[in-house]
């Protein structure tokens, strides 16, 4: 990392959905007959979050959200993280700021009073360890930019952004202010382009992103396909090596590819028993950006970021399940 | 089963605390420090509740009760059960509603308006799979003879009750109501003693209960022993088999002992690898229901009851990760 003004109180600062996820075993045909699209983040209202929910299994529930998953996994490597995301003074809420607190994350934003809930993610997990998401953002798509705090932004290395929040108003303005601030600060921008869905709703505007703003991409294929418009992965890799600084490509089972300019390194997934795939890419960029903060070498970021990845699909929930700092030594 | 005046809507219909379970790993220093008795379960309140959540890591968190975890277990093997439990009108009090029905357990209590949260089972799950609990009942303290419906009491053939009604005199005017209308119903009843502790607390009620009311007793060890003030599983064998007409005696790895009267099982448990042991005692309990309520002999109904015990402490939770009935072919 470059030298910036200050010392950082934070290795990354992540801001996105705050959501607690309800995980629950379904098959192809509850998939099917609720029309939903394997793999993908569908977001949803109150109403049809009701029905969803009528509909599905027993469930457990996690705290989750992209973002807030990631920070958990910085976190978890022993780095220093803290997360801004909306909540409600609801149940969900405590559970989601106890189990962010409880993994060491700095994580303060008070609860919305307002008596709009707390927001959840009803997961179905099919048999293939594919998840299916779909989100009642609740008090989190208010999330604006009355709730980025510029100091807190400046106080981190990195501050890290879900491409979710593009789909509010409000949240754009959130990352704007959040941008502008860690720019001003003399810090770097990070952004996960988090669905392909996501990124052919916003395409125009993360094309601009990564070129003027991004210091370091995550995205899987189908996302990085879908912002260029190609139809190979090759292709997608050629577009993106000159347009931001870095780029983490992740390929499920093919592992990943790390492009900065001319220097490329192709990653192997590293292997595991595939339980549950919930947070692969949250824990593949906590991986990633743990080893950036510390001065690292790119493919190093990119073997630490497969090591978490690998770790959080072989058990059910979206969080690391024993401390990644073992996986340092 | 002997015949009873009406065919029965239900085989097994539970009252108990309803509880969602907040599970988090720790080890035996943070029992310690924390003054909890390893694999016994404590009443606390709201204050300490708060107090002990805090110390605690990120938890998963999954319906529970221990008569509800039955319910849900029984009706996992195709059973017709029904439950009365306590809920509040919040987030918690949705989840328990929602898995316990989805499971196909007959739920229908009306949230509670009065402003108390659903209970909540704070358990630490130790690396020696042993589960230590802290209980705030919350609402679920306050379930009282309103609550049981006796016309659903006696459309059930058995009535099956916690010994963790009797912390609370309301709990135990609740037990006396259900156990009149199931006799009253020529209904069976059944009673799990629940903790040592508990049994401790409420000695010579049960044993009372267990001569006059009670047809299938369900105890461990350590609550059998407890309650006969004997040092000796034997001792104990031998109070009980002329107290009550069944008596399903489990031992932990050591198997289980069924005995009515003359009668004389001894079960072997079912081998798996332990991963979390919460739910055994519950599961157990489903899988002796089940078999008793279709008349199979009571070897069978041992052997159906360790089977269902095996399976739940194969995964973390207390409830089913797979579908009972698959186990009866």
């Amino acid at each position: 990392m470059p030298p910036t003004r200050d010392a950082a109180l934070y290795d990354v600062v992540g801001i996105g959905n705050a959501l607690v996820d309800v995980l629950t075993n379904g098959d192809d045909g509850f998939l099917l007959r609720h029309g939903l699209v394997k793999a993908s983040m569908a977001l949803i209202d109150a109403e049809r979050s009701e029905e969803l929910y009528h509909a599905m299994g027993p469930g457990i529930e996690q705290s989750g959200g992209s973002a807030a998953n990631t920070m958990a996994g910085v976190a978890s490597f022993g780095g220093a993280s803290a997360y801004i995301g909306k909540i409600a003074d609801d149940q969900l809420g405590e559970v989601f700021t106890h189990d962010l607190q409880a993994t060491g994350v700095s994580f303060s934003c008070l609860p919305s009073p307002i008596g709009v809930p707390t927001g959840r993610c009803l997961i179905v997990v099919t048999p293939d360890a594919q998840r299916t998401m779909s989100t009642y953002l609740g008090v989190g798509e208010l999330l604006g930019p009355d709730d980025v705090d510029a100091d807190l932004i400046a106080s981190g290395k990195i501050t890290y952004l879900e491409g979710y929040l593009w789909d509010k108003p409000e949240g754009m303005a959130a990352y704007r202010k959040a941008a502008e601030a860690a720019h001003e600060a003399g810090r770097r921008v990070s952004l996960t382009l988090s669905d392909s869905f996501c990124v052919a709703r916003h395409r125009d505007a993360f094309l601009d992103l990564v070129q003027s703003q991004v210091y370091v991409l995550f995205a899987n294929e189908p996302e990085i396909t879908e912002l260029y418009e190609v139809t190979s992965f090759d292709d997608a890799l050629q577009k993106v090596r000159h347009h931001c600084d870095i780029a983490a490509l992740t390929r499920s089972a093919n592992g990943s590819v790390i492009v900065a300019g001319d220097e490329v390194h192709v990653i192997d997934a590293y292997p595991t028993n595939v339980v549950d795939t919930t947070g692969a890419g949250d824990q593949y960029a906590a991986g990633f950006l743990y080893a950036l903060t510390h001065d690292m070498p790119l493919d190093v970021c990119g073997k630490l970021a497969s090591r978490a990845a690998a770790e959080v699909i072989s058990h059910f929930g979206p969080r690391p399940a024993m401390s990644f700092s073992t996986l340092l030594s």
